[in-house]
């Protein structure tokens, strides 16, 4: 067993992971080369995290130090083990700042692409609680609001500007190497990716071929990541 | 007179200088300690940039080297002044993320809060200019796109979110200094400024307090900037 438990979002199925925030964790310790449990957690699981003082995860337990929230967890990261490759060598602000806009603009777009895909990857239980605390998030049905995906694909394209511009610079946000504002917009790709076929990105974007390297990155942690997805 | 002639956006009063990207390069210029002539340039004086191959400023003439464009003009400055502070201490990838949600989400808020305040600035010929390009770009009278703008502000400040957070984390985007972008950020905030007397900003908001700091930098170039605003 290892010293360090990730309590981490899943669906029905144990193994398909899909949280944005938990992705993000597990891309920052796998950059600190460190090890881990990922103990799968689900929505309704509120008592497992009563622990933690709050009921979301992802929640990091690493020796005696209980964190919570993606960014603390990779603050605490950055600060625990000074030693492995920073998360943050672009300084800690511009990465807050990417991972606030995948948290807003780029979470909402993706949201409407695959919110209903999400539920069918969810045990009775939790599409339960997921689709009424959704619903009075996005104010309808959620097979209403991922309908019509297709027509909401350019403007959701023309809303990867930064992320497009950004990386005609440089192979990653961090430059030469992957760092926390890849993880962090990485994270976000993956949750669609998890429970979903619809690919939102069109091949000949350098959005695709970026996502494509992070797919690769830590053995192809993502890229063997299994999914909830009709054949 | 200079070795460096900056072409810079002006209205009527050719002391008011109003272009987010010139504004851009001129804290770009500073940022590195370099002097330069900051020549007023009027949107309907075509002629007078056709040497640059192209219609827009900024243009930087930089002894021999003519270079368009607030990007292209960093990049630029990076690269033949590296003794001088960098402007890319957390790589260009980031800045560039940066500048790219400031020319979209930022810059797309703050027109149609102060577009026909510019219009206001300009003398005869560029107001018939700038009526006839921006009126076709937002589908709208000018005075009716700026139009219930206070009503536009709860959005308009939920859309910072990501400058917000990063700002909580250090005192500049660059850190513990400013770089380019916080600059990039800058140079749309002033061209709010240069021409309306509407502050989209809270005084509580962390936004407010980093737009205060800048506005000091450089002998406070922003600060002392003249405005075009009705008193």
């Amino acid at each position: 067993m290892s010293e360090r438990v990730l309590y981490d979002l899943c669906g029905a199925d144990p193994d398909v992971r899909f949280s944005p925030y938990c992705w993000r964790a597990k891309l920052a310790l796998a950059h600190k080369g460190l090890s881990y449990e990922a103990r799968p957690w689900r929505f309704t699981e509120r008592e497992a995290l009563a622990f933690s003082g709050q009921g979301r995860v992802p929640v990091l337990v690493d020796g005696g130090r209980t964190v919570a929230d993606s960014f603390a967890i990779a603050l605490h990261l950055e600060e625990a083990y000074p030693d492995a490759p920073s998360l943050f060598p672009g300084g800690v602000a511009l990465a807050r700042f990417v991972a606030t806009w995948a948290d807003t603009v780029l979470n909402a777009g993706l949201a409407r692409m695959v919110v209903a895909d999400i539920l069918a990857a969810l045990g009775p239980e939790d599409a339960a609680y997921f689709r009424e605390t959704r619903e009075a998030r996005f104010g309808g049905r959620l097979e209403e609001i991922q309908a019509g995906r297709e027509e909401r694909l350019d403007a959701f394209r023309a809303s990867l500007a930064p992320l497009r511009t950004a990386l005609g610079e440089a192979p990653f946000l961090g430059g030469e190497r992957p760092a926390y504002a890849d993880y962090a917009v990485a994270g976000s790709f993956q949750w669609a990716h998890a429970v979903s076929a619809f690919d939102p990105l069109s091949p000949d974007d350098v959005v695709h071929g970026w996502r494509a390297r992070m797919h690769e990155l830590f053995d192809g942690l993502l890229d063997r990541a299994p999914r909830a997805v009709a054949a």
